[in-house]
């Protein structure tokens, strides 16, 4: 229904940019000026001014226009990810991976605002939307369960610090859509990026956890964190806490 | 597309029960022997032996069908929430909020699994499903920013500990739907949204959150955590160490 194994042909995409621009934009306009539903594929191509089969070159699906950037971006966030280093902090990777698509939407930003209002109205817009982040999430999270591939609470964690890297991405991103596109959307995603990171990161410091930080920044801004059942005397509290500040 | 939209009417989900068992069961057999795309409700409502009508008054759509029971379990969801007293551990209700949709299948087992191998074939409903997982995950976070009202980072808090719940239950889930159903799901989605719980309740007893435990347990139990600069001297932190252990 939603389309999504057919893949664009290999020798289509880069041939005609034009003919794709110009069918995304004939689609928006119809959209926003008739609906969603009351538009044809035949009345977008009719706008464009190509043929049927043009269409189906370069789209699955009359969802899948609305979007037509993810599949470049899926692939983008995912040669990143593979590019990561073994001493990487692979939480800063993910979030790094996350602004891929942060970015994509800052870079034309009326067409975003214009592509939310849409995804608001129709529910099949939104669904398409829905599949489109599970993607994301699932190539984060697929990176994170290598990455984790030591530890105990392995897959679940990966899980967890992904849909909680996607949450705080979509969380910025929104705010900036539903403003009307006001504001510095990236220098937001990246705080909210930032706060899942400090979370994620702060565990991956405390005791037993093995993971370091990841090289970068000021040491004198570290920040340690110490762990401890309300029962353990304080010296033990001190030792914990000495230990740590060696270790980082 | 997904008809999200159309309800059930008011006087027919409580008076003829088996009538919707009976579709749900034949759809099923149908969508397992024939496949999905090519059944059509013609051939449910027939094997069912009602009328077409009747499968539009359970059901908004062919997908609608797979997922009986996720409305009921919403509105039980919503109603949990919404009877939470000001003293509640909001993350542990959300997380309490979120063990309904794990009974509902652990009290199915065989649909359960049933439909887990459907769904992963069938890339519409699939999407369906993302669709209720939204829908479930829009509603814990609505109930966390208004119980998360006070604090700075309101929204952004609400929405990712939504997420990280959301994502815990369901790895717990689909690791025993992926088994075909073995061991104690309930039991495993515990330990998921515990994982997450300690995660987000840590840091509600940490500095500066200002929120406190839940109050169960015993409190040789309960865990402290401490974060600080890289820079700040010792006695500092044995100091945020004695605050802590006070105030918990």
């Amino acid at each position: 229904m939603s389309g999504e194994t057919r893949e664009r042909p290999a020798n289509g995409g880069q041939a005609k940019p034009a003919m794709r621009d110009a069918l995304v934009a004939a689609a928006l306009q119809l959209f926003v000026e008739r609906g969603f539903e009351q538009t044809t594929i035949d009345d977008i191509v009719a706008l464009a001014g190509v043929g049927r089969r043009s269409f189906f070159r370069y789209f699955p699906s009359k969802e899948a226009v609305v979007f037509p950037d993810h599949e470049g971006r899926l692939a983008e966030m995912s040669g990143f990810l593979g590019a990561s280093g073994p001493d990487d902090d692979p939480v800063q990777r993910v979030c790094d991976a996350a602004r891929f698509v942060g970015r994509m939407y800052a870079d034309n930003p009326e067409f975003s605002v214009q592509r939310y209002r849409l995804t608001r109205q129709v529910p099949g817009l939104r669904t398409h939307e829905l599949s489109v982040v599970w993607r994301y999430e699932k190539v984060l999270a697929e990176f994170l369960r290598a990455r984790f591939a030591v530890r105990p609470d392995r897959t679940l964690r990966a899980d967890v610090v992904a849909a909680s890297v996607v949450a705080a991405h979509n969380h910025a991103l929104r705010a900036w859509l539903r403003s009307g596109g006001r504001g510095d959307v990236l220098a937001d995603v990246d705080e909210a990026l930032e706060y899942v990171h400090q979370v994620w990161c702060d565990l991956c410091a405390g005791p037993g956890a093995g993971a370091g930080g990841d090289g970068g920044g000021d040491p004198a801004d570290d920040v340690v964190v110490v762990f401890a059942k309300r029962g353990v005397p304080m010296w033990r509290l001190v030792q914990g806490v000495e230990a740590a500040l060696d270790e980082t």
